[in-house]
């Protein structure tokens, strides 16, 4: 079933009637007008998913819907906002009816699931791609920025690291990962990498808690890495304590695990730094929001970027040090 | 020269430094923080453009940037919002230093004779895309909407019509314009179609004034028919009274000209309604802002669609209305 644009942005507008108060004219009109809470600052972020670059070609239109908003609510979470709102530029190569209506299914049950109104964007002919705009509110102060950490904090990550980049490594094919094709647990894996959780709950409880805060979208290293740059010192990571989830433990070896959890991207979490007085707090907080939370190296003097160690003292690093998607593969 | 994608961002990030005070934190942290002015609400649009869909595939980089930001402040005009900031996500097949500094050229040009601060985005490899997201303000209740049109309301356009439309018949070789290829008055028509001009100043102007308005970028009948069917009233336009550039009337024929101003798109250009007793006051706007504005018809009761006639009475149309980015060609 084909339809024209005017056709599907009906029938975007049509499903997307999110009602919250703070939306006083949603898609339909020339912009959106949207009402900011008194006393709360506005947090805005952006980011678009490319076909075949930012997830299989083969992916199910409803887990490209979830994984384009989920990205968004993950930076929404990663500076401590409560989301309210989102923006959806959604470029086919051609109309189809299905194809939208699966799109929305994952979109919009990921939005429901944390009160965010879809308010307007466009939908455009071209090459499969999506970007989202994800409008959140912070008390003024609180935010979580990558700025400040400090010497002597510890530092901590959500969930487990890898599961991604595991299942993202047998996308590409990449022999650097035997045996992920044939795992059992290709399921588990795949499911992180296409429906990717944003730790919303967790990033509104440790406003005001964590000293910094940054999501996992390119890899721990890169990551951690810009929170020791915007912060001017350094992080030592214990790699042998990074979390692991049974699918990544039960397929791979030590070594091939270990590259996955510290370079891989695409996991989601929140990685942040916190004070060590700051210890029990958070555990309340992992038991709170039903989330792990694991602690896996503290900040340090020195070089503004990312060691690693092994349980026995070594030095280790990744290969390479997050997704670049301009670097030649 | 190829760059990888943090040094992409750091290069944005560089030129991107506007000063505005409300920016709490603009680019390099995983949102930007904002603070919408007390009292005021916030008014949210994103628009984005693909190759060889929304521009030819030779246009200068520094016109996609110039265009990319101005199709997303015509929105905001469009609602008489004042503009504030945007967020910028840019796809590129290959990372290119030159590309970006002569996009960014464009689209910094555009921001800063506006006071936009470009706060956030992101850098991703794929298809030439670029999706803006564009940020303003409007006092509560006076927001330019698509559903204030009264019976008896004078339609009005500002600038010229058509001149975008002819730019890209030529583009798209289309048959239906002949002599427009060898007409010397092209550069003049290509610069209205790769460098629109937002009409930001009139816009701010008309909150109060216009009963409802809305920005030409699908065509004329296409888009105030959006008025019409918002409003729940017809619209009858005189196609004789359109406004045509010097470089139109010079390089088409009358019947071309009429298809052009009516039912191209691209323009950029606001259409909006108002009561009869506002003529004084939008000719003073005229002059205030300088830009031409030009009745051309009026609201009436009936089929919530629009009506054209030409000088002596004949009724017309133009063959289609407005350009559907899923159209079959």
């Amino acid at each position: 079933m084909r339809e024209g644009e005017f056709d599907l942005i009906a029938r975007i507008r049509e499903r997307a009637d999110a009602a919250r108060d703070d939306v006083v004219i949603g898609i339909g009109d020339d912009a959106a007008l949207l009402q900011v809470p008194l006393g709360r600052q506005l947090v805005v972020t952006m980011d678009a998913l490319n076909a075949g670059v930012h997830f299989p070609a083969d992916t199910p239109p409803a887990d490209i819907g979830w994984k384009a908003l989920a990205v968004n609510l993950s930076d929404l979470a990663a500076m401590g906002a409560q989301p309210a709102w989102c923006t959806l530029s959604l470029s086919l190569p051609q109309s189809d009816a299905g194809w939208i209506d699966a799109f929305l299914d994952g979109f919009l049950t990921l939005a429901r699931q944390h009160g965010v109104a879809l308010v307007g964007g466009d939908t455009t002919r071209g090459p499969l791609s999506v970007c989202v705009a994800a409008h959140g509110f912070v008390d003024p102060g609180k935010a979580l920025c990558r700025d400040g950490a400090r010497v002597g904090d510890d530092i901590w990550v959500t969930g487990t690291l890898g599961d991604a980049a595991a299942a993202l490594a047998r996308w590409r094919g990449s022999s650097s990962s035997p045996g992920v094709a044939e795992h059992a647990n290709g399921a588990a894996l795949r499911g992180r990498l296409d429906r990717p959780t944003p730790r919303v709950a967790t990033g509104l409880a440790l406003a005001g808690i964590a000293s910094a805060c940054i999501d996992l979208s390119d890899g721990l290293f890169a990551d951690l890495g810009h929170v020791c740059a915007a912060s001017g010192i350094g992080g030592v990571v214990d790699i042998d304590a990074l979390p692991a989830s049974q699918a990544l433990l039960a397929g791979f070896d030590r070594e091939t695990r270990r590259r996955l959890q510290a370079g891989g991207g695409d996991d989601y979490e929140l990685c942040f730094t916190a004070a060590s007085t700051a210890s029990l707090r958070i555990a309340e907080i992992a038991i709170a929001t039903g989330v792990r939370i694991t602690r896996i190296g503290s900040m340090a003097a020195g070089e503004r970027s990312v060691r690693g160690h092994l349980a026995d003292g070594t030095a280790w690093s990744p290969s390479h040090t997050g997704y670049d998607h301009f670097a030649a593969d």
